[in-house]
Formats: structure tokens, sequence, C-alpha cells
């Protein structure tokens, strides 16, 4: 299947989660079971083409992409998670959202040091969760100069946040006028 | 590998979420390239046994093993979240907890009628969560007879619970004496 078939497989739910805001839900593109396995596939071949040495995901939609795709390169997957998920001493960011703050951690026993980690998640809309798995991963010495998307919404500016972050953004399709 | 060595990829640790608990933490096993591979191979595999026709994941670490083997096998994943996250029409149910209760939701129209969909977790305990998704599926249609976890605590009776609703049950390894 091509980026614009699996376009197609996006269903598209107005006003959530708030008025105004054009939802880009994946559930129906994972839905299908070869629109599910050709984005995997797409993002991988990205993942490998970065020299990947480790896959790291955001929960929960990026640990659905993520994962996939380290089992695809037989790469380890570093579950980035919200507050208090992980069972062990974690390192953590806390970052902005358009309203309040939110935070992430991940165990930095999951990254030796220099290693190069790919960032994977379903979207990016301004890159503020991305930027923050970029510095935590970071933090616990990871090199990250790649991140991939199914979904990019260019007009909200996150890829751009991304590379003057030196993280370049690979995405599979994107939704222009949001 | 085998099931006792992908056992020694878990990280068991004591007192997590609470005093007395034993947590067995995937994390260290999905950090393991292989590891990861072999665990989604061997669900993969039993999933294929039991005819799957869509995969099914419990937000948030059954997205990690379910997703991947969903890949593997080209079938649909039907994530099954946390109230409020989808952003369409869902249907829902309540299930109790040790302390208080919780609810899970699907889209419905992840499901065609008679489906055979398989359930896919990382870990099954009392079998609380793992009874309500199979109530869930059924609700929205799906014929659900097998559920796949990477860890059985088998002293807890989840698989028990199970069976005795018509869901046979395979995990890799199994931890006893909890």
């Amino acid at each position: 299947m091509t980026p614009d078939e699996l376009k197609l497989l996006i269903r598209t739910v107005p006003d959530f989660p708030n008025a105004g805001i054009q939802f880009r839900d994946i559930t129906t593109l994972i839905g299908n079971g070869r629109g599910l396995a050709a984005t995997v596939q797409m993002l991988a071949e990205a993942a490998q083409a970065a020299g990947a040495a480790g896959i790291a995901g955001m929960e929960a939609r990026g640990f659905i992409f993520g994962a996939a795709v380290a089992v695809q390169l037989e790469l380890p997957f570093i579950p980035i998670r919200k507050p208090g998920k992980l069972p062990i001493a974690t390192i953590g960011v806390d970052y902005a959202l358009e309203y309040g703050s939110d935070r992430l951690e991940i165990d930095p026993d999951a990254i030796e040091e220099g290693d190069n980690v790919v960032i994977v998640d379903d979207l990016i809309a301004t890159g503020g969760t991305a930027e923050a798995a970029a510095k935590l991963l970071r933090m616990a010495g990871a090199n990250v100069e790649q991140s991939l998307f199914v979904i990019d919404l260019p007009d909200l500016g996150g890829a751009r946040l991304l590379e003057d972050n030196g993280v370049s953004v690979f995405s599979i399709m994107q939704f222009e006028g949001e």
C-alpha cells in the first residue's frame, strides 16, 4: 500500500478532544491488517536507514507502532512512560502542554551510552511531547538524531521544532491546514 | 530463545506497586531485541494456531505485544483503551479492581460480527482485566476463545477464571508462589 492509500484509512473526528480540533484517528488504520503492516514496514525501513540501535515509543499509541518496528528490526524497545508506571528508579522530564504540563519517564538502564535511539509515535503536532522524549533519551546517554511518525500536522510546527533540536523527522503522511 | 531463557530477562522488583508484591517487569525483556522478537514470535504462532482474525491488546503494555503480533500476522489490531481516549462513540465495561474499579472501552466499528478475536496482554494475575476485555469484545460481536500472555501468575487464579468464561489461556512463562 502507498502512503496515499494509508491516508485514506485515517478517520477524521471533528471537535475532539476540544471544539475546532480535527482529530486524526489511527484506530481505523490499525484496524486494517494490511494497512497496519505496511505502516510498520515503512517506519522500520526509515529506522534502519537511520542506523537505529534501539527504538523508543511514547505511551500509549507510540507503543503500537514503536514496538512493532523494534520487532521487525530485532532491536530493543524503550517505553517512554507516563509518571509512576515504571517500577524502578526512573529519570523524567516535565514539559508544557497547551493547558498545564505533563511528565515522561524512562528506565535509564534501558539505554547504553551513545546508543543511536530512534523515536516513534503516531502523530506529531506541536512537537512538545517528542521534544521532551528526545531530551529525556539524551539525559540517559542516547544519541537521538531521528524521529518517525505516521502522521505529521506540518502547520503546527512540530517537525520544525524537532529539526531545530537536531532531530530529523520522517512522516508517512501529512494533513495540511490544521 | 527458549521460554526459560526469556524468563531470565524478566526483572523482579519487590514491593511494587504495594508492599509484598513482587512486580514482574517486562521492561528488561523488551529491552533485549532478540528477546522481544522471540516473545512476539511465540505469541504470533499461538494466535495463528487459534485461527485469529484480529488481535486485541489492553492499554498500555498490551499494545507493545499485541500490535506486534498483529503486524506479524497482517491482522487488524483492536486497542482496548482506558476511558476517554477513543475519539468516537465507544462501548465500555466497568470492572472491579482490588481497590476500586476501572473501565475499558473499544470502538465497536473495529469488530465484525463473529470475528475470531484473540486477546494479548503482558501478564495475567487475577484475570479481572482480561475477563472484562473478553466481555467487551463479545458485546461488540466478537468470538473470543483464546487469550495470550507473556507471563502467568497461576496462583492468582486468572487463567482458571478465563477458562471458566470459555477463553483458553496460553502463556510463555509462569511465576509460581506469588
